[in-house]
């Protein structure tokens, strides 16, 4: 086990009519700007009990945050903010409208030029306004974590960054509100959920035994749940699995300690921002080309993976791993994402070498100890097709 | 799943070397009170990195803490924080240390009478001056959640309260520090850490199949690496993976939303006031009684962990659960610590009558929803014989 540190102060609120305490976690002086996404929670009903949750607060609103956040939309709701001395943000969404609320956080206070540079690894935020949350929609981790994903449309770019500064002050999670989640949203989100968890999980590294197992627990629930949830998508139970296994997914526990891989999202981020497919997507058709890629070096994990989550036990450690690969595969298929770029009509060839082009622009490298060159990334690309 | 609200901001500075960060934890300018017990860190090394770390501040100490702290001896630091204005408390030592110095911390600035009331259920606490750890102990999780638990010699009571203005500031978790622990120590800390998932995981109510999950694989590390820890006392390896399990056992995240029952412990402390055993010596005789007197009730849940943990399909449930609590006692007696109060010189006859009718003169019962009265009490003690 690596050395760490661990220090995740966020607040969960969590169950059935949790809204109702939102009056309780806002300050009762601030000046609150409510961040949400294209209208659903005016449908579903969360947006009248925020609203009446707050009754009597200083409010403003900010809509149309679009999944991969734009940071020219962001940009918007940081001249509202600025204008109306806003000092609470609320972000009443999914992971999107996190995101940008969280870009908008630290932007507001933003002393230096462009606030894109917030995004520059070189530029750590230390500064933020707070910000609380009502989910939504489980699926990326935001609730609980630090990190936010954004994009530019000028320049097809998607990039992350991270700070103690941006941690909501608390979240408050009721399961009952993804009842009305269209499918292929409720499909994204266990995609996204399962490839956290790979990403901290199947690396090579110090053995980390207890992590392992906290991760396996994430993705054997899904293995369970996700199944249930195309069935009975009002079940409250399946809902609450889910939604608490995608925040245990991405709040840095799992994480602890352990040597990560994050070259499925880096390559799916450049996959959407080419060609627009949902993140869930993208991982669904990466994370398995990047394994077969990395199979020889992640053959342990690989192999264990194959053991505890499948319960595959093939003598042949080569054949066991094929199966798991061919495992999660169907599994993503099942809930109905498909993992093949053919099926987004997407030409893999094409996709691989421009991908491959802007991470050789950038001189980056990808994987555990950086070890996937760009001709590497090229050749997992290939794989997706 | 039951709704829960998890709100745990400690701090977590994990790994080789990580007491050399104190000095940038500790607030420069704190009047400091360094507490810890018999002197063990001033033999192995511990004692000299942190004042080696702090060097130039301004330190108090208070010595002497020993197991199952004594509210007599910490009114005695209390008065000398009180005189000499301490405004940090820095523990140094397992978790009695600990458990001490969050109820000092309390009883600094405690404005009514008796600071034995805070021990009262009546009485939340809600302020206490700040505090931090350096862990030395893996078992109790108390680097890591907001519990203490007292004992007074006068009336040979031991009480526990709760209140998040006790949780540390941060812990220091350097695996190095077990290495030079006594056997009966870190054996005692296996089966205690053991017995708090226990009592979080082995329960009835709504299924949380995640949380069922995040227990077992404290569990299943816990059955790994147990017996390596004796043949290999300086694998740092196996002393962190035993470190990590010890606080992720008791910081709540198993707990959420979760029925819980906690009588194995509350019966285990009677035994520790009236007989002086130690805490997992109580524990390790209490557990597997507690899980026969109820197995009908648990009949679903240990089944799972009869399967889950242990490897047993026996397709008779009763035999299969016999089997589970037959391997739980071997476990037990395999770390070194005995499962019969006859081991320890007690008769369980006798401690049964005197620990039921502790229970009876405060009309307490114990389990989920209450349902083990005194005269189920009387019995599984009686089955610790």
């Amino acid at each position: 086990m690596d050395n760490f540190v661990y220090h995740n102060p966020v607040k969960i609120v969590f169950g059935q009519g949790s809204i109702g305490q939102l009056g309780g976690l806002v300050p009762a002086e601030a000046s609150v700007l409510i961040t949400y996404g294209g209208g659903s929670i005016k449908h579903n009903g969360v947006y009248d009990q925020v609203r009446q949750a707050l009754a009597g607060r200083r409010l403003w609103e900010f809509s149309g945050i679009t999944p991969n956040p734009r940071y020219e939309t962001c940009m918007q709701a940081v001249a509202l903010a600025r204008a109306e001395k806003v000092d609470f943000l609320l972000a009443v969404g999914g992971g999107s409208v996190l995101d940008a609320t969280k870009f908008i956080a630290a932007a507001i206070g933003y002393a230096g030029g462009d606030p894109w540079e917030i995004l520059n690894p070189g530029r750590p935020v230390t500064t933020a306004v707070p910000l609380g949350c009502v989910l939504t929609l489980p699926a990326t981790g935001s609730e609980m974590n630090g990190f936010a994903v954004i994009s530019r449309d000028s320049t097809r770019e998607k990039a992350a960054f991270g700070s103690p500064a941006i941690y909501p002050r608390f979240s408050i999670m009721d399961p009952q509100t993804a009842f009305s989640l269209p499918p292929r949203q409720v499909a994204n989100g266990i995609v996204d959920t399962f490839a956290h968890v790979a990403e901290q999980y199947l690396t090579t590294g110090a053995p980390a035994p207890l992590q392992d197992r906290q991760a396996e627990a994430i993705l054997l629930t899904l293995r369970e749940e996700a199944p249930k949830v195309r069935q009975q998508p009002h079940d409250y139970t399946t809902r609450a699995n889910l939604m608490w296994c995608a925040t245990q997914a991405l709040n840095g526990l799992i994480g602890c300690g352990v040597v990560q891989d994050w070259s499925t999202h880096r390559i799916g981020h450049e996959l959407t921002a080419l060609y627009g497919l949902d993140h869930a997507q993208t991982l669904a058709a990466v994370l398995p080309a990047v394994w077969r890629y990395r199979k020889r070096e992640k053959a342990v994990k690989l192999a264990q993976y194959a053991q505890r989550v499948w319960g595959l036990d093939d003598p042949d450690l080569d054949a066991r791993i094929e199966r798991a690969i061919d495992c999660t595969r169907a599994f993503f298929e099942s809930v109905g994402v498909p993992t093949r770029l053919s099926a987004y009509s997407v030409d893999a060839a094409e996709a691989a070498g421009q991908v491959a082009d802007r991470f050789r622009a950038r001189g980056t490298n990808l994987g555990e100890h950086e070890a996937i060159t760009p001709d590497g990334i090229q050749a997992i690309v290939l794989l997706c097709g």
